[in-house]
C-alpha cells in the first residue's frame, strides 16, 4: 500500500521533471524535432513523444512545420510560442507601482501603473492589489502567475516583505494575499534582485561571469548572480547596500541610520539636494518651475551647472560602494539600472572614475561597469523571469 | 585498444574516487568498522575491504581495536591517525613568513619563521624557499604537501602570485618553484582566503551560514565561504577589501590608490599613526621606548589614552567596510583574525558599533561578529586544509 503510494509519487515527480526538461529544451533549442529533443535530453523517443503530446495539449508547445529530412520522413519541428503563457510582472517602487504583462521571451504586451504620491502601508498594499487585478483581467493569454519585485528585505519562501523602509511595510504577507485574491501562483522578491534576474534572463552579458546589478532609483539596492543563479545570502539580505554608511554624521535616513548611500546617491536624494541648492541659486534654469526628475534631466542635458553638480556628486559615494562590492565579490560584470541611469554617459563615467579609485586597480580593470540593456521594465521582467523559473522551469530552472 | 585504455582510465578514476570517499568517511566517522563504512558510503563490502587494505598499507588508516559484537564476530574498528600525514602550512605576511608542520586534525607539530624586515621581491622569495626546506627537512612523518597563504591576488590554478602589493611580487610562480625545489604538491592561496578555510575547517562556527573571515594584520583582506566552499570570484579577487577607499584624499597606499582601508585600519597603519602622535605627546608611555606592536599592546592594555585613541579610531573604517560586506553578501557570520585581534574586546566592540551603524540594522542584528577561534596559526592551518582537500579529499573535498 505504502510502497504503491511512494511509487506513484515518484512517478509523478519524474513525469514533472521530464516535462520541465523537455519544455526547456524546446524553449532553448527550438524549432527542434522530437528526435532532437530525445538526443539533447537523453530521454527515450517514447517518453519525449508522451510529454510533448501533453505540452501541445496544454498549448505550451506548437508544431511549426517540417525540418529537413535525413533520409526518411521529414520530422515535425516543435517550438514554445512566445505568447503561450503570459506573466504579470510588477515593480513596486517608492513613488509608483508599475506592472506589465510579459510573454515567455520577455516582451511586454501591456502595461499599467499607479502613482503612490506619499501613500505607504495599507494604502500602498491596496494600490498593488488593484493594479494586479487590472492586469489579470486585461490578460488575453493564459496566465502562469504573478511576480512582484518589492524594495527592502523580502522573504521569498513565505511571500512576505519583512521590511521596506520607504513603503513603511513590516511583515506584510504580499504573496499569500495576492494568491487569495487571484488564485494564481505568486512569487515576491527584492526589486534589485528582480532587476538582476531581468538582466540575466533577457539582457546582454557574459554568461561565465558573476554579475552585480545595482538598481539606483528612489532607493538603492543590488542583486547578485553567481554561477547563473541569484545569490540571496543567509536571510535574503544579499545586495542590501542602500543603507551602507558613506557619510559620517550624514543626513538621517528613513531606516533609522545616518549617512546611508540612499541619502546621497538615490534619485530621491539628488532631487532633495537640487531643491536645497536651487533656493540659493535663483539663476539656474531649475529655479524656473517645479523641480521634478524630468526637469532635472532636461537641465542636466542642457549643461546646467547646478544640475550637473548635483548629479555628478551623487556618483561619487555610489562608486565608493561599488568599489567595496567588487572587492568583496571579485565580480567582473557590474550593471547599473534604475531611474538614475537616465543621466546616461556622464553619470556612468563619474561612477566609473570613483569606482576605479575605490578598489584594487587590478580588480577594477578586469571589471566592466555598464548600463542595463533591458530598459526601464527590468524589474517587471525579472519578477516574470523568476516565475518562469518556479512555474515552468524556464529562464531560471529550479 | 582505445576502448581498453578508456576503460582502464575510468577504472583508475573510480578507484581514486572510492579511496577518497572511504578515507573521508573513516576520517569523519571513525572509529568505524568496514561494515559501517559500507553502510555509510553505499559501496560493497568487497570494495571497502580492498580500498581499506590499500589505505592501511599506505599508513593513512589504522586498525584500532574491536567494536561491540552485534551477534557474530566483533568487528575491527578503523580510524585515520591524526599524524598519518603532516602538511607544511605557510603564512607569508608582509613582515614575517611563518610556517608550521600541521597534522590531519589541524594540530601544529612544529613551527619555524623568518623575519622579512623590509625585504621584498626576490629576497622574500628566497626566505620562503629556505623556510619551506627547513620544515620539510624537519618532518618526522610522511608529508602530503605544502600549502602557502600569500597576500594579494593569487592565481591558485597556476600557483602564481599575480600581485602582492606589500611584497612587491608581480607574477611570481611560487607554486611551480617550490614543487621543483621539494618534489611535493604545492597549493598557494590568498592569505585571507586561507584564514577563512582555517576557521571553517578547524574553528567553531555555524555550518549552515555563509562566513566572512577578515584578516586584519599588516594588510587587510577577507575570505568568503559560501555553501561550505571558498568563494573566489571571477578571477580569485573576492575578498580583496583592503584597498577599498575609506578616506577622501587620504594617505597614499602602496597599491597606488589613496585612502585605502589598509592605510588606516591595518596594524602597519596603526603603528605609523601612533608614531606620528607620540611625537606630539611626549607624556604617553609610548614615548618611553621604541614603538612596536608589543609596546602598543601593553600601552593599550594599561589604558594609555594615546594607544586607545589610535587603536579604536582604526576600528571605525573597518566597521564601515564590514557593513558594506554584510550588505553585499547578507552573511550571518563575520570572523576577525590577524594581528589586530590582539587588541581584544575593546577593539572588537568598536568594530561592532561602527558596523551596526554602517548597514541596514535588521541585517547586522542577525549577524554575529566575533574573533577567530583557531588562534594565530589560522593561515597556516587554512593553507594545510586546502592541501588536505586537494591531495586527500579531506576537510575541503574537491
Amino acid at each position: 500500500m505504502l510502497a504503491a503510494t511512494i511509487e506513484k509519487a515518484t512517478h509523478r515527480l519524474t513525469r514533472r521533471s521530464n516535462e520541465r526538461l523537455v519544455l526547456r529544451t524546446i524553449y532553448e533549442l527550438g524549432p527542434i524535432s522530437r528526435a532532437g529533443v530525445a538526443r539533447a535530453t537523453g530521454l527515450t523517443r517514447t517518453t519525449v513523444s508522451d510529454v510533448v503530446e501533453d505540452l501541445v495539449g496544454g498549448g505550451l508547445v506548437s508544431e511549426v512545420g517540417m525540418g529537413p529530412s535525413t533520409g526518411g520522413k521529414a520530422p515535425i519541428l516543435l517550438e514554445v510560442p512566445a505568447d503561450a503563457r503570459h506573466l504579470v510582472g510588477v515593480d513596486v517602487d517608492r513613488d509608483r507601482i508599475s506592472g506589465a504583462l510579459v510573454n515567455l521571451r520577455g516582451e511586454i504586451r501591456s502595461r499599467a501603473s499607479r502613482g503612490l504620491a506619499d501613500r505607504d502601508g495599507e494604502a500602498a498594499s491596496g494600490e498593488l492589489a488593484s493594479l494586479v487585478l487590472e492586469l489579470t483581467h486585461a490578460a488575453q493569454e493564459p496566465l502562469a502567475g504573478i511576480g512582484i519585485g518589492a524594495p527592502g528585505l523580502v522573504d521569498t519562501a513565505t511571500g512576505t516583505v519583512r521590511w521596506a523602509v520607504g513603503l513603511d511595510w513590516r511583515d506584510v504577507p504580499v504573496g499569500p494575499r495576492l494568491t487569495e485574491l487571484t488564485g494564481l501562483p505568486v512569487v515576491i522578491i527584492n526589486d534589485s534582485q528582480a532587476a538582476a534576474m531581468g538582466e540575466w534572463a533577457f539582457g546582454r552579458h557574459d554568461p561565465s561571469s558573476a554579475m552585480i546589478v545595482v538598481k539606483v532609483g528612489e532607493g538603492i539596492g543590488a542583486g547578485i548572480i553567481i554561477g547563473g543563479r541569484l545569490y540571496t545570502g543567509d536571510a535574503a539580505g544579499a545586495g542590501e547596500v542602500g543603507h551602507t554608511r558613506v557619510v559620517d554624521d550624514g543626513p538621517r535616513c528613513r531606516c533609522g541610520g545616518r549617512g546611508c548611500l540612499e541619502t546621497v546617491a538615490s534619485l530621491r536624494a539628488v532631487l532633495e539636494r537640487a531643491r536645497e541648492l536651487v533656493a540659493e541659486s535663483p539663476a539656474s534654469v531649475l529655479a524656473q518651475g517645479p523641480l521634478t526628475r524630468d526637469s532635472l534631466r532636461q537641465a542636466f542635458e542642457t549643461g546646467d551647472a547646478l544640475a550637473r553638480q548635483v548629479v555628478l556628486e551623487s556618483a561619487r559615494p555610489l562608486g565608493r560602494v561599488l568599489g567595496a562590492m567588487i572587492g568583496t565579490l571579485g565580480a567582473r560584470e557590474v550593471v547599473l539600472v534604475g531611474a538614475m541611469t537616465a543621466f546616461g554617459q556622464p553619470w556612468l563615467d563619474a561612477v566609473r572614475t570613483e569606482t576605479r579609485d575605490s578598489a584594487l586597480r587590478l580588480l577594477v580593470e578586469q571589471s566592466s561597469i555598464h548600463l542595463g540593456t533591458t530598459g526601464a521594465d527590468v524589474v517587471e521582467l525579472g519578477a516574470a523571469a523568476m516565475l518562469m523559473g518556479s512555474e515552468l522551469g524556464l529562464a531560471f530552472p529550479v
